[in-house]
């Protein structure tokens, strides 16, 4: 979606609700308060051209990164066939931070991520008849099996205790 | 996703903001007390099987419905070729109950429909280029057009109504 056609309220509040986002993060997000969020999506103000972009920008990026991670899945099931995977999700906006920074630019909020991966798991099971279960990142517990396993922190490492919660 | 693989804790949550469902709106879909999806949310209890097949369920009404509308716009445009469409959907519960009853039965709830013209919004986007504007029923103004145009209430009528708007 990325050519801008203006969004009107009803639409600006159909495209926070599939993100899962509140209407303070969507004020964050876009750099308004949450009043205007509010105002725009009761018809009583039309968004800033710059918020309504910077949303649709984030609604690509979770297209795209749902288009790429399920084609790497596939590329992944060409070598090695599985029927059910994990993917590692972050439960809070703390564990997200510290241990998934590379996606802060892109998708600042765990919400944003989640919505990702659960398009992912859609699109697994659609398109490749491949079952995706979101694994929710245990801090505590991910720290024990690098012990017992002696691993340093890495994606993959994350990817493998994910592995072990199926 | 028809198939039931039992959903944890963060996959229940995922799905309920995919549909842009308050808890408690979830509770009254799947005969459960607001503290019972709380409970599934948190992992602290999984989720009522019934539960899961309930919203496993809309989640493949709403797929059904992007795709049999995505067709049926597409069938529509090889007639009467368009770029910009209209489609109407229900600012607010007692209005989707009063003018769209048919859907009550599958999707009872206004933001469910909201959720499937969003998506259907995004899947003519992406796949048949062509523009479609949620347009929010307004009661009165769609009134007076009936009234200045001595059209009967129907689907036709609200279809072109909405046309009117963009």
């Amino acid at each position: 979606m990325s050519k801008i056609t203006p969004l009107n309220a009803i639409e600006m509040q159909c495209l926070r609700q599939s993100f899962g986002l509140s209407v303070e993060q969507v004020a964050t997000l876009t750099k308004c308060t949450k009043e205007q969020v509010i105002a725009w999506e009761s018809a009583q103000d039309t968004a800033p051209m710059q918020a309504q972009k910077a949303l649709l920008d984030i609604d690509d990026i979770i297209e795209m990164q749902v288009l790429n991670t399920t084609d790497g899945i596939e590329e992944l099931f060409k070598k090695e066939p599985k029927r059910h995977l994990a993917f590692v999700v972050y439960p809070t906006q703390a564990l997200y931070t510290q241990y998934n920074p590379e996606f802060l630019s892109s998708l600042p909020l765990t919400e944003l991520y989640n919505t990702a991966a659960w398009r992912i798991k859609k699109e697994c099971k659609i398109v490749l008849e491949v079952e995706v279960t979101l694994i929710a990142l245990d801090a505590e517990a991910y720290k024990a099996y690098r012990a017992d396993n002696n691993m340093s922190e890495s994606r993959e490492s994350r990817a493998k205790w994910a592995a072990t919660q199926l």
